[in-house]
């Protein structure tokens, strides 16, 4: 493959490359980079952080992250006011993306810290996951209030190292060699059925998350313009072999600059969501968690709409 | 329980009552005011349609559903590109509300008039599903683009009345003795995959559909007002034992009024899509179907958002 592609390369006297995506696409980077040099070919090669996981090392966060952020936390917000009209005792299970690491099932608590209302109980698979705390858990909020909001990754798993959606057999294999991950909520659902016996539900938020383009975050948005012309101009005086990443320098007011990094030293590795944005018990995010997360989804980005319709780009 | 409702009626001298909701909701308008009159009680009782299943009958439509519909519109609208990605062939099912009207599932396909995208194929409960036709239908798809959508209603059944989501097994009654049904995209998932052998997966909009308030339809949300207060002034000058109705003058332009029928002859009764709104072959809407949706998602009803969350209403 790197054989061909340096062939186009030099064919057609390509000296720039940028390589947008996560972590797969960082290691191409790092690849191709290695490639090119051996081969005594000039090239400044550039790793653009894009992925809704916002598990890239070294930058504070990726683009993408945010508007699905933002997207969870609406959603989130949403469900709970339909669930809390309900007075019978009921539980809704719901399943975000993430394989390894928590940060998009963390955004289902962030608005908490705006309005107080946030999931009774949030897991992510940086913890082992245990049926048997889980249930005392779900017992313990639904003593409090009869509809529990119950946030989980796709990616929980127990000590063991088995993801919880291998009870019920649901898993498949993609073209990086991951295993795809789905029906985490709906074995929830079951065990919480069979265990506590009152109306339960699983949600899954699937591909929207990915995709609900219509209520982007501005700050993302605007990051995102930013990184782009960050990477043409670094390359453009010489930088390659490096990611592009943003800085936080401040939270509280929000300040970022953006830099670049070492692609290899990125390449192939997970950030997780640190110990200390995770509370003791293993069953939500902390104030800290939140704080961090905060500013990212701050601002909408609103598509235009043509009849009601989103007017999204047509590539025909 | 309508002794009860007497009971306090008279304690508080309440002499007008609204009930919001659909089909249920105006059998228990129908029934109340037959009580009340038995009972020589005067009361103006007012039916105030709110359902996103459209499906009531005298009425064009009823409000929430133009909400939903533009939710499911710009939902669908964004999983098609996000699946139009991919080169290798793929089958998403996306699996809509829906129990025995279509109207929602319908709403998929909006988008067609609008700028020519939308599920390939889109199926609902109005017609019946034929599990060999369906397939044909999916590889004549798959032969035009790698990437086929296609929308479906929780409520699709086979010709002997059997749920398509009774093949695997997965539904419960509610309050009101309808069966609950859900799985109906997963069924079809396991069936194309079994059949066809390509990848497939199913997303469930479930209940987001329902409570996306961050997208609401300007029209749906002004009409909504309009409705409320023409409740209130017709049960003022003496109308009772009435469902509140929108009329449809003109589509092109859409111009509307608002009048009131009796609920007696709406209670129960379903409005199902009509059979020229749904292709011959079974798997579409027709353009007709989509110039009556059009005009209800048209305009956007946006929130106010503080720090990136929506500022809903908090009831504690």
């Amino acid at each position: 493959m790197y054989e061909k592609l340096l062939a186009i390369f030099k064919k057609y006297d390509i000296r720039y490359f940028f390589y947008i995506g996560g972590n797969d696409s960082m290691d191409t980077v790092a690849k191709l980079s290695e490639y090119t040099k051996n081969h005594d070919y000039e090239m400044r090669i550039i790793g653009v952080p894009k992925t809704i996981d916002n598990d890239l090392v070294v930058t504070d966060h990726t683009p993408g992250f945010g508007s699905a952020a933002k997207y969870i936390a609406t959603t989130m917000a949403e469900i709970i006011r339909d669930c809390a009209v309900y007075t019978t005792k009921a539980v809704t299970i719901v399943e975000i993306m993430g394989r390894d690491a928590g940060w998009l099932t963390a955004s289902a608590g962030i608005s908490r810290i705006v309005n107080g209302i946030a999931p009774d109980l949030i897991y992510l698979p940086e913890r082992n996951f245990n049926m048997e705390e889980f249930f005392e858990d779900v017992k313990a909020a639904l003593e409090k209030h009869p509809n529990v909001v119950i946030a989980v990754s796709e990616g929980i798993h127990f000590a063991d190292g088995t993801y919880v959606c291998e009870g019920i057999g649901v898993s498949s294999t993609d073209a990086f060699g991951h295993k795809q991950l789905s029906g985490t909520g709906k074995a929830l659902e079951i065990a919480v059925k069979n265990e506590i016996g009152c109306k339960v539900r699983s949600v899954e938020l699937n591909i929207s998350q990915r995709c609900g383009a219509h209520i982007g975050s501005k700050t993302d948005i605007t990051e995102s313009v930013s990184i782009g012309r960050a990477a043409v101009k670094f390359a453009s005086e010489g930088v390659t072999r490096e990611m592009i990443t943003v800085v936080r320098k401040s939270t509280k007011p929000y300040v970022t600059e953006i830099s670049h990094s070492d692609v290899s030293k990125i390449a192939n590795m997970i950030k997780f969501v640190p110990a200390e944005y995770i509370n003791e018990r293993g069953n939500d995010v902390t104030d800290e968690c939140c704080e961090y997360l905060l500013p990212l989804i701050e601002g909408e980005n609103y598509p235009s709409y043509v009849n009601g319709i989103p007017d999204f780009v047509v590539i025909k």
